[in-house]
């Protein structure tokens, strides 16, 4: 089975790219004619799920030559309900034939039994042989190429997630240090030995530790923010094996230079996510005098353009 | 708007009972002439959802005497993809019917526009007013009473969720001490002021003060194990405004006893989950000999009765 992020390092060095793009379709922020298109066509939430599945295929093929993934913040299907949850599947097939990895943004949790049962959904099922009976084998509707988790539950509930992320061939990334605000209040409380997120980075630099592959990083990677630049570079020592992802950057305030921390020195070891700057780049400045919104793909092709260029700079 | 925890605290006088029932279905352990019917009838995902919705509603029924809730574990529906989330709706739809609250267990987690899209779809929508356009009303397929959340974000990652519950009327557990072995690892950190789920506690009775209900409990609750009843006891102390949702009773090892003190002087103040222990007692003693599984459902709601009971005498 390949290692996730093995595969990840190969395109990042063939693409020159270390972007990742976040499809979280807001309607409100989509171009207008796609959205009125929907609605003529299709009514309630039927309108709703085709103008998202359009908008992603959009943005898939026109940042599919600058990004490595694209990250699914599955909160914005989840919230049309099943509808939206079938836009999310549709969305995660059209990008696998685009042959760009998808990352589940799903920040699941759980332990045991109810983590494996997570695991299945959104990591893949185990081989058949594994299974007490393959009648009960489910389907693969959810199954993205790596997730996020929530670490909060310790070992118990990251293990069964590694078990399977190994057995598929799939990716883990697991919070460490969120690029919000009040991430301080929990996550920088100080303990003996460093703070939380410190003490949580060090169990997931170790929880990896069996699963590192020829790139020198482990299956289980982690999500550390990038406004918080020096943070980034106390992590990047303590877990010198685990892969960052992180977000911040763009829309939550935090530069190309200030992610540079996150990475190795072969510009490797990290992704950068950036949504909202990229796929609604056709509101803003300064694609939105050049392109306008009758061009909005070309806007959402150039910021990521810039956006890979910038990061690739920073970083070399 | 009613407060979910006045409601629920009305609701476990009159029924004298502290009970919530998991329904957490597992082929597995389901009866086998159940699971067989529903493969008689039906091919692949709509076979396992048509026998999980069928098992579901026998337990609501047999339970609904003797339980103030039943909490889904939504990883076990998810598992089986889109057809496995529709049985999760329809299961939230005939405990409705059965007029018997249901705690949606999805320990959703994340910050500002991403947790309220995840506030609508389980929590339910805002106000039509509060909505830019009334055209992008979701469905309510997903939404229960009330659902637990994972509080590592901090308070960006806990208000849109607690703004919501009160907009709709719903309830939510932040998790702060959980029932696994491994939660030592992270929420057992000690800092200068106690270990970390103290400090948790105090946040979340902290983040939790503007919403409190006349039966002097906030909206915002919280998970806590019963399997360290000393923890138990230290959190009931610094979190007398927060109602306690209490995993680890039965196969997990707590028992009625050990769970008491999540509750304050009067009963009240906390629920006491069972799952395993409960829907698959036909499989256990001493309920198996009496019962045996052509008389599951009996089982199933003699379990429930006598769990009911053990726990109203430990606290009473």
């Amino acid at each position: 089975m390949d290692h996730f992020f093995d595969a990840l390092w190969e395109r990042m060095q063939s693409q020159q790219s270390q972007l990742v793009v976040g499809l979280d379709p807001r309607l409100e922020r989509m171009p207008e004619e796609l959205v009125e298109d929907a609605l003529r066509h299709y009514d309630g939430s039927e309108a709703i799920a085709m103008a998202i599945e359009e908008f992603n295929r959009e943005v898939i093929d026109a940042v599919a030559p600058h990004a490595v993934a694209v990250k699914c913040q599955i909160a914005f299907y989840e919230m049309w309900g099943l509808r939206g949850l079938t836009a999310y599947s549709h969305t995660l097939e059209y990008a696998r034939e685009a042959d760009l990895p998808v990352i589940g943004d799903v920040k699941r949790n759980d332990i045991g039994s109810t983590a494996e049962a997570y695991a299945s959904a959104h990591l893949g099922w185990p081989e058949e042989e594994e299974l007490d009976d393959d009648e009960w084998f489910g389907p693969e509707e959810l199954v993205a190429d790596a997730i996020t988790i929530n670490p909060y539950f310790g070992s118990d509930g990251v293990h069964p997630f590694l078990e399977r992320a190994e057995a598929t061939g799939r990716g883990l990334f697991a919070l460490v240090k969120t690029s919000n605000p009040s991430a301080r209040e929990i996550q920088d409380l100080e303990t003996q030995q460093g703070p939380v997120y410190e003490r949580v980075g060090t169990l997931v630099e170790k929880w990896g530790e069996d699963y590192v592959g020829d790139s020198g990083y482990s299956l289980l990677g982690a999500v550390v923010g990038a406004t918080y630049p020096q943070t980034l570079q106390v992590l990047r020592e303590v877990m010198p094996h685990t892969f960052f992802l992180v977000p911040g950057v763009g829309a939550q305030g935090a530069s190309a230079a200030d992610a540079a921390a996150a990475f190795d020195r072969h510009g490797g070891g990290a992704v950068v996510n950036s949504s909202r700057g990229i796929i609604y780049a056709f509101n803003r400045d300064p694609y939105v005098e050049k392109y306008g919104e009758s061009r909005w793909t070309e806007a959402v092709a150039a910021a990521a353009r810039e956006t890979r260029r910038k990061l690739w700079e920073a970083t070399h």
